[in-house]
């Protein structure tokens, strides 16, 4: 397809895709003259992807681009790559109130207690470690008790989490697309799921605390 | 207490305090003389309130006034200060690429029919619906077919995240004070609960496609 079908069909404004194109993001179409070229369906996708992690994530375009260009060097590797999915830090987890007396990146004894005591199998370098114990220094500075312990139901209820989120990618046989799939799922899901928390929580204090017509404990 | 003593325990500069005083986050000292007044422990508390819904999570000083601004109003009624509470919505679930389209404020369909299924007893206002609702929209435009039965088997994972949430504000008795936790925990344990979501995500991942020592399905 031709540059203006694919910004169509994307919703990608023509002048955005070519800042994509120059930038790296989007590889080069199939040259058919001096200035057209051919996309195709993985361009498509790619286009999807990008907006996912630069619009609703705001990673930066560079962070977008170190993200995409390591999915692309192990596209043959479906645990590489769904590590690399998986790895993504979100924008929001580095406060800036937790910035001081910050311990060195990697070292976060908390998760790591964490995940032994889960019996987990994760790298050392997921960032998702360091946002587990700067969670838990913002709340204590905050004068709320919580420790790593006060997480292991939490946790319990992640795994759950993770294997419906697993199962879905089942459906998808194609590595890099089942990456492309594991990284909107990740970062996508997270408003709902954090909505459904928020409803749910609404459910509960009204059951416990509200009007009576709700006897569930 | 002085309010060098209040910015020393909070950590909050004696500027910024000065400044919350005056735009009316935080309620005035008792005056001991002409230029100094009193602070006590519900100042404190209320700073470290502010902080959370200005820094952590990003709110506007307006936003976040209108949010202590409710909560003081109603003080004496818990159930309503815990949907204050609860329903304060995230700065992120409203994506720019969900603008197009959106129905009115309050229809939301998706969640509705969720909520029903779930037997859950949420108010049409809680802002979470719309979440539910922006992101199943956000997933059908990447072409990921997830609707409101998808969410189910997550639904009933918040419902027992929520009673977590819920016992542990058993601990606190003061309304306020415990409306004022649940702030806090709702806006700040977010970032870990996403961050066990994908521990468990990239551990399940290896337990099936990766190295072989994992074997647990």
């Amino acid at each position: 397809m031709r540059i203006s079908e694919l910004s169509r069909l994307s919703g990608v404004p023509n002048a955005t895709i070519k800042y994509y194109l120059r930038e790296g993001l989007l590889p080069p179409g199939r040259s058919t003259a001096a200035t057209q070229a051919e996309y195709d369906e993985a361009h498509l996708r790619r286009l999807r992807l990008i907006r996912a992690l630069t619009g609703v994530r705001g990673l930066s375009v560079a962070s977008a681009r170190s993200v995409l260009d390591a999915m692309t060097e192990h596209r043959t590797d479906l645990h590489q790559l769904l590590g690399i999915a998986f790895g993504i830090r979100p924008p929001e987890s580095g406060t800036p109130d937790a910035a001081e007396g910050r311990p060195p990146a990697g070292s976060a004894p908390e998760a790591a207690a964490l995940v032994d005591a889960m019996g987990w199998s994760v790298s050392e370098q997921n960032p998702a470690r360091q946002a587990v114990d700067e969670t838990l220094r913002t709340l204590r500075s905050l004068g709320i008790a919580y420790d790593w312990e006060t997480l292991l139901p939490y946790a319990e209820l992640a795994e759950r989490t993770a294997r419906h989120d697993l199962d879905h990618l089942e459906t998808v046989t194609d590595p890099l697309e089942k990456a492309e799939r594991a990284v909107l799922l990740t970062f996508l899901l997270e408003p709902a799921l954090m909505a459904l928390r928020r409803l749910a929580q609404e459910n509960e204090s009204t059951a416990r605390h509200g009007g009576g017509e709700h006897t569930q404990a």
